[in-house]
């Protein structure tokens, strides 16, 4: 079973905000926050802003997108309980075929007992990590695969470390 | 043995250009081609435009700079014979510290081995993969550790396919 919270569209709209505040690249990229569901939370970037010289989606843009899927999926599921820093640690990307429009990253919500585990070592221990994983799918098929190890630092009790 | 090719800086700027004209997010990042020396091919970006809410540079950026210098790298060792549409197919990246200012990346050279046996295949087969690393070093450590397979297909004789 999936933790599924509950988010408005407010909270989207701010998620979004914020990471055009504080991320200007995202900006940049042309990147929204689309939607939270039982799939996930997803982000999409134009085509024009991230294309590359085969007139398809650049790498960097498709890997920063499901990063900040990632990102952005954490920043909802803690919403400031702990105030927590998220940082990538370790991300995989595989590039299956070419993305030929705008596109969409979903970053899964991880399963309840992962999500739980996660937010108990947060408190008890003021840092913790959990895996995502998220996918650009193209044509009801995966076109990106993208897995990434974040942490969380419980910013009231500790400086944070690491990109992201 | 690395394969050391004699590259001159007016290639390098030719590169910067190709990077800003076909890729506009590099040109949003404000990358720029350092050199190209043993070490390999360095590409630089300012923390201002890839910043993050912790005020050090984005994990996005890091890894989307460690692409470039990647495909950059194999763009400079073709260099149009045979005319060569290069992606990337799969990456990884392990964020180790964080980044507090301009940053650069360092695509190694690959080994005169593996290069050799990569530009036969390319043109036999038309197509060919070879496994690239690059790092982002702060304070001579690396910050960000990356690692890319990429793949090139002869232009002349296929379309290319996948990202990046």
């Amino acid at each position: 079973m999936n933790a599924m919270p509950r988010i408005d569209r407010t909270t989207l709209n701010q998620l979004e905000q914020t990471l055009h505040h504080e991320i200007p690249l995202s900006r940049a990229m042309g990147i929204q926050v689309v939607r939270l569901d039982a799939q996930g939370l997803a982000l999409s970037a134009p085509l024009a802003a991230n294309i590359n010289h085969k007139h398809t989606a650049f790498g960097g843009s498709l890997a920063t997108l499901a990063t900040l899927a990632g990102w952005g999926l954490l920043h909802l599921l803690l919403h400031g309980h702990p105030p927590a820093t998220i940082v990538i640690q370790d991300s995989h990307a595989r590039y299956r075929r070419p993305v030929t429009d705008d596109f969409t990253a979903i970053c899964a919500l991880p399963e309840s007992e992962a999500l739980t585990t996660f937010l108990q070592t947060l408190i008890r221990r003021g840092m913790a990590r959990i895996d995502l994983t998220a996918s650009i799918p193209v044509g009801g098929r995966p076109a990106v695969e993208f897995a990434g190890r974040f942490v969380a630092f419980d910013s009231t009790r500790a400086p944070a470390i690491g990109p992201a």
